[in-house]
């Protein structure tokens, strides 16, 4: 996190652009009322045919097919309506430097005066507030909007700076904290990263593995800063994930289970999520790679296996399709996985014994990879 | 966690205890063999049928009905086996001050040399240790097995000492931590409560509602210790919850959506699980309080809400039937939301503004309890 010459941090500085961006939102509506046209919001179409490769990102984004919700019907001006009460809501709790998650807002709505404009269900105000993220160009971080879930837990040669509302804390995520590691905040923007001795980030998929890895201390070993995922990763976890590597300068390796899933979890580090491609350049990390479960080492390692479920095979030939699996090495593990019917869980490794994981298998594989 | 004469800590007791409690039970075999009898082990049998009050420590426990794994047919024998190869290992565990998870368990059974002592499916290897639990007489945790799911996380004033694998660290869960809180470690038996201004501790089933609680300062205003459950809770936060209870002599108050699913929560926390009613005396707080949401609550907050689909209904009447929740106060909230068909969530409080919660709905709920 930098501070700018007023001293304002990221976090203070996207704060006030999002609020701008909210008021300019509202100014733009009541243009149109004022020029007697039809109050309307443009937005990119969200399907997998309108993601596009970004040369300059590296990352995955909208392309340029894009669709309206404009006050035309009923339907479509109480779309605006709630849009413009979610607006106005949002734009106060910045004021108040407040925050709150996308429940509360669904729930807040029936407290609104205009009964039109509450939300009938919580699709919508999830929604809309994607629809605000894209036209305003700030992050649902940057409206206060804390996510549900909470994120990852870090562990390994990191001294960073929180900023709470209840001052600041520096912590160090080996030293200060206990063996659960260090929980990372809902917005991890208010973290700014003060000394470190990491030599790489490994994103790791489930709990069992990373508690592997800190009690054979592959994190001191290594220099390694074990992050873990719990399965789909938070955004804030994949926040925290990108900034490590653009602002640290280091690489960041995935570790999950060799199934469709897994793939997944590593996209959404790697390549940012369909839903969410607005977000790429926020939350993804291109540089990621991936360190296994490969269907590669479930033949070459003899690993314990499952039968792959036809829900397990449709989620592998869907990947196949996904533009943010075309390449040599994901084509060439898929096409293995689905020859060999089999999938494979990162525990697994535990047959050939509790330390095979931190003793052989990630130091050949980070060798091979040129990590270590 | 106290220290006896001998400066040990109660984890390190219990570890012992469960080194001695697993040679013990393998001495048995061998006298069973020595003896020429055919090898056996009596457990209780854990059904709902078979769960009785016990009235000295106020929980839940399994009743007088047993039944036996006897090596009088081969599907036994080579339950038998199995039992005694983990045996081994869990002791060797022991020995090295190593830990694993269940599922490490499962995936390490093929490295060993006899087939026929290798688990066919995690279930298998689950069920087994938790049969050495109860024929030993110690917690999955005294062996050395970690859970797959962490903990909770922890906020207020509370100062604590967790003895880590790398020292010991002194953590204020309040000065000390970031917005996310103190993870707690998946042995909670490793922390010792150095001191605290705690006046009463409230477990909060959802993210969202703990980051409402801390946010509005509830932890610091109340001086509550806020516990996040994160859903059904791991095994190392209801341990910690009742240690909270017991060593601390604080109210436990649990804070929940209004559904059947919650009060299960609500159940766990204060009696236990049916499936693990060997551990009550362990995990269960018995003087636990359910603050809400109630049935109640619903009707007279007039909180937005959802129909009860028929799973919530078939799960509200098997609680009628459950010898758990046979209480006045259960009986009457159970049968309002059968009649009302109506089920709300926690942060469907926000419908009266995010502060209702810590500045009216708390307060005025502790007040009538007697906890404020």
């Amino acid at each position: 996190m930098s501070t700018d010459s007023n001293g304002e941090t990221d976090a203070q500085l996207n704060e006030e652009r999002a609020r701008e961006q909210l008021v300019e939102l509202a100014a733009e509506f009541y243009d149109q009322f004022d020029q007697g046209d039809v109050p309307r919001m443009t937005l990119p179409t969200r399907t997998k045919s309108n993601i596009v490769f970004d040369e300059d990102s590296d990352v995955w984004v909208y392309g340029d097919r894009t669709s309206s919700r404009t006050a035309n019907s009923v339907r479509g001006a109480r779309k605006l309506l709630k849009a413009i009460y979610t607006v106005d809501f949002l734009a106060q709790q910045l004021e108040e430097d407040r925050s709150s998650t996308l429940r509360e807002l669904y729930y807040l709505s029936e407290s609104w005066d205009s009964e039109d404009a509450q939300f009938s269900d919580q699709d919508e105000s999830n929604q809309l507030v994607e629809d605000l993220e894209i036209v305003s160009e700030v992050t649902r971080e940057d409206f206060h909007m804390r996510p549900e879930e909470s994120g990852a837990t870090l562990m390994g040669p990191l001294l960073l700076r929180e900023q709470t509302r209840r001052g600041e804390r520096e912590i160090h995520c080996q030293e200060d904290v206990g063996e659960g590691g260090y929980q990372i905040p809902n917005n991890p923007d208010t973290i700014e990263f003060l000394d470190h001795d990491i030599d790489f980030v490994m994103c790791v998929e489930t709990g069992g593995m990373r508690d592997r890895l800190v009690e054979n201390g592959f994190d001191d070993d290594y220099n390694c800063l074990v992050v873990h995922l719990k399965g789909q990763p938070a955004r804030a976890t994949r926040r925290i994930t990108k900034r490590l590597h653009d602002e640290l300068d280091l690489p960041v390796l995935v570790f999950t289970d060799g199934d469709p899933w897994s793939y997944r979890i590593f996209g959404s580090v790697a390549y940012g999520s369909i839903k969410s491609a607005h977000l790429s350049e926020y939350l993804a990390t291109p540089e990621a790679q991936y360190v296994g479960i490969r269907p590669q080492d479930i033949v070459e390692y003899d690993l314990p296996t499952d039968p792959l479920s036809d829900s397990d095979v449709n989620a592998l030939e869907s990947e196949l399709d996904d533009p943010r699996f075309q390449t040599d090495f994901w084509e060439e593990q898929i096409e293995l996985q689905l020859d060999i019917g089999k999938k494979s869980e990162q525990q697994a490794l535990a047959s050939r014994g509790l330390d095979f994981v931190t003793d052989t298998y990630l130091p050949d594989r980070l060798k091979e990879m040129g990590v270590l």
